[in-house]
């Protein structure tokens, strides 16, 4: 059953949009432009602009003439008016970052994540990791919303724990979310990697894009967003896409991977560069340190212009094309975001086939262009998705907003 | 730039989750049930009723007593309150339906598309159809709200027309939309076929699901809802699955159909079971009458236990949950819908394998339950949700119709 709305809903609400008109500002506005591009009225925005700079969300940061009449005050948002912490929960490496209310990066850490150490001992250290971060930037704990922990999936959004993610095989049913609150002492919210990272697609971009961000990391998943509000699913699970097939044979044996999820595991695609001599056999214990530095040095060899390792990228982009158009015919989107650690390496590589190979497809069904682009926040992306997924829980106008009682899930 | 909201929105917006409640109730709601349903005051409930009993949406069935208070007063849709027009273009058949308020058929017509016809005589037909359904239905023609059209994809909703549908290549950039409107002085909203078949799920079904609606017809398709809301993508297109891949190999030579659009297309499938000596050779000319007739006594093989008709129909279900599994995975939804010409007459055969073949794959990454059902509306659908769609327009409330001056694309 839906809800109906109310006051003290549509108040909340139009708080929100009036923040997010002044962030994507950029560099000022007065009172008369927010009521102008928000649909409100003057009232109402002067109103609500009044509380914001009480709560220290936004400033006033003096005044433009505007030909006869009264100078106008202009207003903008306080970067440092609240942070967020940003925690992304990867098999390689573990990302911890420290997020201003504008969305930048104020200072990252990372945790390498040994496949066998104990979950306890890596919680302490995030935790340990997270304390350092706000105590050396400085800001005061009262500035720090709360925390985001973006993780592999599937997830249970319900109990706040991974659910038999593949690569974190030890974290099942470990309760992050609630272990991270009690320890941290922030609300903390969890969410999926490749979710996180189109909420930091949404939160840098101009809204209104409908996009697919497909996200290379130790696994390919996709996060989207339709109209600018990102797809959660209805288990918090949306955007698995590791069980599309792609083309078999090519340049590969018939028999081989099926699956891009297979097909760009760089634990595979490494492999192939062993079998066929580009790179040499890895030393043990192979960990996803040794995966990701040999997958770094084909990457390498590739871009200097070695045939047999650019023919291994070529492949993975003619995968990865392979999935994007089914991806976009089902989604009707029109941008497309690649990003990832294992995108970064070879990203020049593949940006120079992907988008033809998608555009010149007789499968692309869609009447309008495509754009192609990388991930605005780079590597962090999932990291500073997590951060944005805290402000956005707060302050991020989306229409469910006005439902009374309506959760933020 | 996303708007703000404001009280005029609010009322709209309550009244249409009010008549959403009352419809959903089935038997009847006294007004204290819908305030409690929607979490609206007593008093916003009592207003709104009241004006929809006025308007003739609503009518009061009688009282019921609670305990010792005084009697309440129970309130139920009046499916005869409103009626719509569904027109559902395929390339076989074009359906036309004369629906009420609760989202029944009152009554349909079928108009068989001749190939070679042309496309104005097809839309005189049309025209000629609806006029003749709203007379013999005796509905008051200021009762009828306006005309649904689905059509395949790609269609141009700006412009209401379709854009080189591959199965409707005479109607490529006709004025179909501003035609009907003009020919019919009702208002007329086209949307894709898939799309609509999704909407007359939503009409029908409990509110808050998330579902995949698999269309077979002449070509294959999915509308999708997320949290009940139909997903039509950046410009109306979403729901295009024919380019994913599915096995190749299996009971058919590896040189055989790539993707889900060929695999499954009705014509490939007929001339499958004519190579194989199941079914005589067509005669000319072959038109989708002549093809979708093979395909029945194809189905009628398979269901009375022909060993070798079975093999194909077993075919195309590996290759539907071939798809299923990763669009599944992708949205995150809990239930499948199937429907459509071409999946009713092998739809047993197919609800054998499907689930299952879905169910026990190791590539279903979701951590919840799939449940498969079929379209609750039949055949008629595309045509019935292309009429519910004139209804949503006006009655159903989405949290977009929140924003001011915010259309409902």
């Amino acid at each position: 059953m839906r809800s109906g709305t109310n006051l003290p809903a549509v108040g909340g609400y139009n708080r929100a949009v009036i923040l997010d008109a002044i962030r994507r500002a950029g560099d000022g506005i007065s009172r008369v432009e927010v009521a102008q591009r928000t649909g409100l009225s003057a009232q109402t925005a002067s109103n609500v602009c009044r509380r914001l700079v009480d709560e220290g969300f936004i400033r006033e940061t003096g005044t433009v003439s505007a030909g006869v009449g009264k100078p106008r005050r202009i207003l903008e948002l306080r970067p440092d008016g609240r942070f967020a912490i940003g925690i992304h929960l990867d098999p390689s490496v573990i990302t911890v970052v420290l997020v201003n209310l504008a969305g930048d990066v104020v200072d990252h850490r990372s945790i390498s994540t040994p496949a066998f150490a104990l979950v306890e001992r890596i919680i302490d250290r995030i935790v340990a990791t997270v304390e350092d971060l706000i105590d050396s930037s400085g800001v005061g704990a009262e500035y720090v919303l709360g925390a985001g922990v973006a993780a592999p999936g599937p997830i249970d959004v319900t109990r706040g724990t991974l659910v038999n993610p593949p690569q974190l095989p030890n974290w099942n049913q470990v309760p992050i979310r609630d272990v991270l609150t009690a320890r941290l002492g922030l609300p903390v919210v969890l969410e999926k990697d490749v979710t996180a990272a189109a909420i930091a697609e949404t939160w840098s971009a101009e809204p209104g894009g409908s996009f697919a961000f497909f996200y290379y990391g130790t696994g390919i998943g996709v996060g989207f967003a339709l109209r600018n509000e990102v797809v959660r699913g209805s288990s918090g699970n949306a955007g698995g896409v590791a069980s599309m097939r792609v083309r078999t044979g090519g340049t590969r044996p018939a028999t081989g991977p099926e699956r891009i999820g297979d097909a760009t595991l760089p634990r595979k695609v490494v492999d192939r560069a062993i079998e066929r001599g580009i790179l040499p056999e890895l030393l043990a214990p192979i960990d996803n340190a040794v995966i990701q530095d040999a997958f770094l040095r084909l990457a390498a060899q590739a871009t200097a212009g070695d045939g047999r390792a650019r023919a291994i990228i070529d492949d993975i982009a003619e995968d990865i094309a392979d999935v994007v158009i089914p991806v976009v015919n089902l989604l009707d989107v029109d941008r497309v975001i690649f990003g990832g650690p294992f995108w970064t390496p070879i990203s020049a590589l593949l940006l120079q086939r992907i988008p033809r190979l998608v555009r010149d497809s007789p499968h692309l069904v869609l009447p309008h262009p495509i754009t192609f682009t990388e991930a605005a926040a780079g590597d962090d992306v999932a990291a500073v998705g997590a951060a944005c997924l805290v402000f956005d829980r707060e302050l991020s106008p989306v229409p469910a907003m006005l439902l009374i009682s309506a959760k933020r899930a």
